[in-house]
């Protein structure tokens, strides 16, 4: 059985608690927040504390908060010598203190909390600093989770960029395309099978067998008259920018 | 029994060949290719022409060929005052030839020949001239897919601007954080269940609820390590555009 303490209240350390509720083989030992906070209802009031000071043994400590406080916290906790790990995608490993040992544990996910998620699904990197924090970390993932993949800080920082791509780019992409079809009276509905294909197909073809459209064909006419038809400065610049690049780069 | 002729060879063409021929309600009478063409192996090589003159009788006659042909196809066909429709989703319906009846069958969904496609999912948008002639396209649409919608040329031709934003821009998108992956030897993989909560996400919270990320927080630290990370200058554009517009318009 391996022991957690999760340190915060954020979307992040709520889906972990979740998870981690939800496992028998796991020992959730303690949950740490600042403030007073909502917690899914499977965790103890008797586990929720407001005190560093206070915190339990465990196996594994793991920092769920904002990027720019995992610093200060990490300095903060009142022990030596543990694992403690953060969960960001673009925190390297070395802004948690040094006294413990360092390791980070970050679910890939876009995670909101009105939105619940098959947390199995979710992959989780882990990095350490050596193999014995790794297989923890590793046993810990591996008993939430179908894949965990071992990624250094630099990867994960590459990682964390694709996903700005492939998730909240994309996600804006979906909102302009609901935009246009509000100023038309058209149902955004009728877009959601393309959505959904869009997404499927790459599990079969690569993105770039999987393009299709006007600027893959490089079919000029339509493309001028889609800039036309859009009367909004901002949609007409993203139009012009990704077309270009899918004429050049394919 | 609704009966059809196909006009085309193409990706639209051939699949929806495939959902005709898998409709005992329809009888697809025959397919004209310009030249000889791969067809699906359920239509009889009997009913294939390459002779426009030699087109049999039938209620409705689809044009699905590439946008520029559309117009040249529709006035060579040698009959009149019978229904003809096309597949284009920015072609308006006035691109046909006034001797027959003209309306539009446009299935909107991202057809490529290697993907297999659930065809009753895609919706499709209809236009006629006369309340006839859309009831007839309406029962052979709802024939073989779910959702049927009537939809005016000037709605479907926003309708297919917003198609390529969620589509083919998004699929663009995509192509960029595999780039991002391949450069760093991070497995793509990792990504899939991201890209797919993404888009199922939508079904549930709207695209501005649904937005997480460093540029809906305006964490300028982030977004700032983000641009320096990147060594492409194109996919440094389109992460200042994106960032930018997610920050003015959510």
């Amino acid at each position: 059985m391996i022991s957690v303490v999760v340190i915060g209240s954020g979307n992040v350390a709520n889906h972990l608690i979740l998870a981690f509720c939800e496992n028998k083989s796991i020992d959730l030992v303690q949950v740490y927040s600042r403030k007073t906070s909502l917690f899914p209802d499977c965790l103890p009031v008797s586990k929720i504390t407001h005190d560093l000071s206070n915190l339990a043994q465990a196996d594994v400590y793991i920092i769920a908060v904002s990027d720019n406080a995992i610093a200060e916290i990490s300095s903060k906790l009142p022990f030596e010598n543990r694992l403690v790990v953060h969960t960001s995608g673009s925190m390297p490993i070395d802004i948690l203190d040094k006294k413990n040992h360092r390791g980070v544990f970050y679910p890939l996910q876009t995670f909101s909390k009105e939105k619940k998620i098959k947390f199995s699904q979710v992959p989780i990197c882990i990095e350490a600093t050596n193999d014995k924090d790794l297989e923890t970390l590793h046993e810990l993932a591996s008993k939430v989770v179908k894949n965990t993949y071992t990624i250094s800080s630099e990867q994960r920082k590459s990682l964390h960029v694709a996903a700005v791509f492939v998730c909240n780019f994309v996600n804006h992409l979906y909102k302009i395309g609901n935009d246009i079809c509000v100023e038309k009276y058209v149902p955004f509905e009728i877009l959601k099978p393309l959505i959904e294909e869009t997404a499927n197909k790459i599990n079969f073809l690569s993105p770039s067998q999987a393009q299709t459209g006007p600027a893959k064909r490089n079919d000029t006419k339509t493309i001028e008259e889609h800039l036309n038809s859009l009367t909004n400065e901002n949609q007409k610049e993203i139009y012009k920018l990704l077309t270009q690049s899918i004429i050049n780069h394919g």
